[in-house]
Order: structure tokens, then C-alpha cells, then sequence
């Protein structure tokens, strides 16, 4: 697993971070993705109410970011039983109470309970008559070793993904980048990497309705990176691959089942479907986290129904009339089958998923 | 050919009137659409040039309906020269100049330069001689036929269609309604005939991005015609099919080649791969007056693309960091192996597309 580079880092935006000191003067700032291109806001989160709604309203979203900011949001949780001065039985009620409200503040991606069944792992290891200070000095480390281990997936999916890319234009949905992860992305890692080894290509970005997600994360961390990229509506990715200059679809994942089942962003399963019918090879870029061997199929992955003035308010103006039904589900799964192989930090892993999956990231 | 009942046509909007009378104090209104769903305002066309702004700017939209615009608009500029009081060559010359103004408004539908050739049509059969006066009278006439032959056929298209339609619900893209034709439209037609007829289901209309047809004018449309629609974003077109309850895919189109291969607003080719990866038939409703027969293919059928503001600023907010480019194309092409069949007002026309297609519409 490689690093990074510095400077890399450096240019890149963030998508959280937590700011001051250890003590009680620490606190967690959110990127408001919300106000992104035209505003760079940030979301001081004072306690877990914040953390919630900061995840909730997808001020930060994105499978491994939101587990990020649930790893950090159990920090803000046992600074509040500081500032409280609960006793250690009842900071650890607190602390139960909290990281279900985190766990539970979106269903589908699997990385955001995974980091905070982490966070409980942790305070189990803990007596039980450790005092509030200590599990939030213990819960801080956590999360910043969780930040620290996606920089360093990011960077190594980048480096798998980056030799798997055919030459071509790539086509990609949603954001899977800096905003979505705690390093270089996910899908984005793979891209940005390949561009800084001096392969030359269009990145053509779908805009992602209802959210604009690619429109407004995807294109605004390209366009600060220097990378080429083309903003498109999602319904025209089909005349765009049509035209024959895609030579991969690459996505990211919330969750993906034992039999590479991927749920992801609504729409991405259209472009699997379109990406198939062109004979283009359609990727998904996900560290091991995302991978949820409980699942045997997709079928079982919960999908999150979002409220309908994402919608019907269309980013401004009202678009849908009044009164009318809207469908809004926030994510879709792609089967298996018509996905050609998942970029992970342990390498590009192709069918059949089944024992492929199981033998090189069950075992971890 | 049948003809739409009278309660019918009472309740439907309509995208244009001509008002007034036949001379000077005459008229030409068009609901302005792009103010739809939550303002309901008449556009008055005082001369070509509001015409032509008015079909450019998708005031006016939708094959037939621009069609019948651009046949009024022909009213309009001899109109023009009979408040300049040009003598007959004059009036020939304006109106030559103006045909073809109204003709290239928009270059992908076929039915605007055929309504404009008719009118050229009907002038070519008047004296030289005739007056400014006769050109008005002759070119208003030819106008109105237009107009009522197009509510003719969308009445004739329905009724062949309801017949087809399979039990189940049904998904759109776009506006193919009152709202895009002189009557009842092509594929809403067709889904308010078998409403009519006293068959339940539901309508799914993608909200057709960038400009939202299907958010704004079908789910209006539908709404006040008491047919129950849900709208959803073109991107999860894939997930509401993957759920099975979609019977039948129906939409209009701008122009079919000789082939069958149609011409349609961006994002049909995308939902006409996903229904034939489904198993879903994909039908295309449309007068035989979209039928291009000197275009073998459609890969001879002008796209256009339009300006990157339409995606950009998002309906209200900017969605697109500045600089970033855009792509734009306003209509794709389904080739006619994805097609099930043509509902045309002279029935439904099934494979194989180039005999069967010439021996029905061809000779007409």
C-alpha cells in the first residue's frame, strides 16, 4: 500500500476536518458540499445533533467520508460527556445512545456502522471505568486512524485503478473523489492518478440528478486538479457512449454485496446497462470496507427513498407541479454481471466475484 | 381518421390559438412553456422575429407544435406586409426570407420545414399578382388545416395506441401531450385514449433534463387531466424498470429516417436501451409527417446541440463551476432494432421498419 504524495495532499480540498487540539477546544468542521461550486463554507459541528444533520442533508456524503464523520462524530460525542462531567457509566450509556443516532443517519452506504461499530470496538477495549477524557482521547485516535487508512486506500486504489484504464475518455457519476473520501477518491483516485502519470483523456462527468452531484463536486475537485472534464446530463450518457469515445465507466460503491452486487449513487446502474449494450468496460473503485460479505446478493442491500423536494425543486425554481407523486430513490444496485471488475486497495479483482471476492478480501 | 370528442378538447390545454379575427387585428398566442408548471402566460407573436424567438427559446415546443407555429408564423409575416403595404413582389420576397427564417429556427425536427414547404406550397399555387391581403388569407387557412389536421391524427395515434398499450405502468420521456402537438399529442395521446377508455395504471415521466419537459409539462398535463403520474429523475429510469412494473416505454419523435432509426429528445436512446435490456416494448408515437423518407439512416439526422446554461445554472442555481465545459446535445438517436413498433394515425406499424414503413407512410 503506497502513500500519497505531499503535494498532492496539499492541492487536494477535503471534505472534514478536525480542528485544534485533542482537548476540549478540538471540534469537527464539515465542507458544506451543499453550497459547493459557487460557496467553500465550513460546518463547525459542536455536537452529535450536527454531525447528524451535517450526514443526513449530504453536507458531507460519500460511503467512506460519512464513516469518516462518524468515527469523528463519536469524538463529539465523549467531548459532550466532558463538558458534562458524566461518570463512566454514564458516559458510555451516552456514548451508546449516540452511535446508533450516527450509525443509523444513512442506510445504505455500509461504511458509515462499520466505523462506528469500530468506535464501539474500541471503547470495549477500554475498562469500564475509564473516565470521559480517556474515550474521547481513545475515540479521536480512531477516527484519525480511520481518516489516515482511506488517505492511504485512496491513494492505493488509485495506483490499481490507474493501470487498468484503457486509453480513452472515461465516463464517470456522482463524486467519488477528495469531497467523498478522506484521500484522493475512490473512481476519482484511479483518474486523477492515471492523469498525473501523463495519461491524456476527457473525463466526461454525469451530472447526477437530483443532487448535481457530479456536476457541482466532480467538476469543481477536476477543474482544481487541472484534469479535463465535461459536464453532461445523465440522460445523454447514452448518445455519448454511442459515439464510441468512452473507453471505460468507472464508479464508485456504498455497498456491495458477497456477490459484487453494487449498490451506488441513483442512475449508476443506467450506465452499467448503457456501458454493457457499447461494450464498454464499466469499473467500480471501492476500498474493503465497502464489501459486506453478510449480503449474499443485492437484493438484501436496503435503499434509502430521499424526500421529493430534491425533486421537485430542481436546485431553484419548482420543476414538478404541485401535489404531483414523486419516486426518489437515492441509490440502485448494478448486478454483477455487468460489472467488469472492482479496483480495491489490494488490487483489480474480476470475475467470478464469488471466490474471487471472498478469497482476496473476505479473509481480511 | 377519427376525431377527439368535444369534452375532450374542452379540457386539454393547447400551446397555441390564433385569435381574433382573419385581417389585421388577428393574432398569434403561445402559452410561453418555458414559465410552466407555476405561471400560465400567453405570449403574443406581433411579427416573425417573436415567432422564430419564441420556437428558438422553447417557448413553443414539441415536433408537431412547432410545426403548426411555424405555419401561423408564415400568417404573421404576410401580415407584416400588409401593414407595410409591400406590393406582390415585395410580399414574395418577405415571406421568402421568412420561410426560411422560421424553417432553420430549429434544425432536428422534420415537421417545421414540412409545414413551412406547405406554405410555400400554397403560395406557389396563387397568382403572382396576389395581393399582400391573399397571401394573409391563403397562408392562415393552410395554417388552420394544419393545426386541425395535427388534432386529427394525435386523436387517430391514441386510438391505435390504447389498443396496443399492454396492461401495467407505463414510462415517458418528455412532452409528447397537448402541450407539443395541436391536439392531444403522440404518446400521451396514446396514454390518455387508454385512460379514457377506462384502463388504470400509472404514468412515470422522467423529468427530462436539462430543461425538464417531462417534470414540468407532462406531469402538468397529465395532472389536469386526472391520469396519476410520478415523476422521477432520468437517471433512475434503470431502477424503476429493474423493479418490474413497467408494461410499455412510449415516446414521440422529431424525426424517423426511412429505416425506422428516431430522432428524439436527449435521453430517449438511454431509456430504449434500458427497455429492451429488460424486455420492455419501446414504442415510438408520431404523425406520418415525422417521417423523413429521403433520409436512409439516422445517422444523416442533424443534431443540435444548445448553449451550456441550459445545464449549468440548473434551473435556478448554478449547478456547473465556471469554466467548466458542457455537453449539450439536444436529441439522440434510437436505431429501429430497439423499437417495438410506430404508432402512427394510420396504425401501428411493426419490423420490418423499411418495407413495412414505405408501404404504409411512403405512398401517403
Amino acid at each position: 500500500v503506497s502513500t500519497p504524495s505531499s503535494e498532492a495532499d496539499g492541492a487536494m480540498p477535503v471534505a472534514l476536518r478536525w480542528m485544534g487540539d485533542d482537548g476540549a477546544a478540538g471540534r469537527l468542521e464539515v465542507l458544506d458540499q451543499t453550497a459547493l461550486p459557487t460557496e467553500c463554507r465550513w460546518n463547525v459541528c459542536p455536537d452529535v445533533a450536527a454531525v447528524v444533520e451535517a450526514i443526513k442533508s449530504l453536507r458531507v456524503r460519500g460511503a467512506p467520508a460519512i464513516g469518516i464523520a462518524g468515527a469523528y462524530g463519536m469524538a463529539v460525542a465523549a467531548g459532550e460527556a466532558v463538558a458534562r462531567r458524566l461518570d463512566p457509566r454514564a458516559t458510555r450509556e451516552l456514548l451508546a445512545e449516540h452511535a446508533e443516532s450516527l450509525a443509523s443517519a444513512r442506510p445504505t452506504a455500509v461504511n458509515l456502522r462499520w466505523a462506528v461499530d469500530r468506535c464501539r470496538g474500541a471503547l470495549a477495549d477500554l475498562p469500564a471505568t475509564a473516565p470521559a477524557e480517556a474515550c474521547r482521547a481513545r475515540l479521536l485516535d480512531v477516527a484519525r486512524e480511520i481518516h489516515e487508512e482511506d488517505r492511504r486506500l485512496c491513494a492505493a486504489i488509485g495506483a490499481h485503478g490507474a493501470d487498468r484504464l484503457p486509453p480513452g475518455d472515461v465516463l464517470t457519476h456522482c463524486n467519488t473523489g477528495c469531497l467523498a473520501t478522506g484521500g484522493a477518491g475512490t473512481a476519482l483516485a484511479v483518474i486523477t492518478t492515471a492523469w498525473d502519470r501523463g495519461r491524456r483523456f476527457m473525463v466526461y462527468a454525469d451530472e447526477t440528478r437530483p443532487l448535481f452531484q457530479g456536476a457541482r463536486l466532480t467538476a469543481w475537485e477536476l477543474a482544481q486538479r487541472g484534469v479535463p472534464v465535461t459536464v453532461l446530463v445523465d440522460a445523454a450518457a447514452g448518445h455519448l457512449l454511442a459515439t464510441g469515445r468512452i473507453a471505460a465507466c468507472i464508479v464508485g460503491a456504498d455497498r456491495i454485496a458477497a456477490n459484487g452486487d453494487t449498490a451506488n449513487k441513483i442512475g449508476t446502474y443506467s450506465v452499467a446497462v448503457l456501458a454493457r449494450h457499447h461494450g464498454v468496460p464499466f469499473y467500480v473503485a471501492a476500498p474493503s470496507s465497502t464489501f459486506d460479505f453478510q449480503l449474499p446478493s443485492g437484493s438484501q442491500i436496503p435503499i434509502e427513498h430521499r424526500q421529493p423536494e430534491e425533486i421537485t425543486r430542481g436546485f431553484g425554481r419548482q420543476t414538478v407541479p404541485s401535489g404531483v407523486k414523486v419516486y426518489n430513490p437515492a441509490f440502485d444496485v448494478t448486478p454483477h454481471e455487468l460489472i467488469a471488475g472492482f479496483i480495491t486497495e489490494r488490487g483489480v479483482i474480476t470475475p467470478p466475484f464469488v471466490d474471487n471476492l471472498r478469497s482476496r478480501l473476505g479473509a481480511g
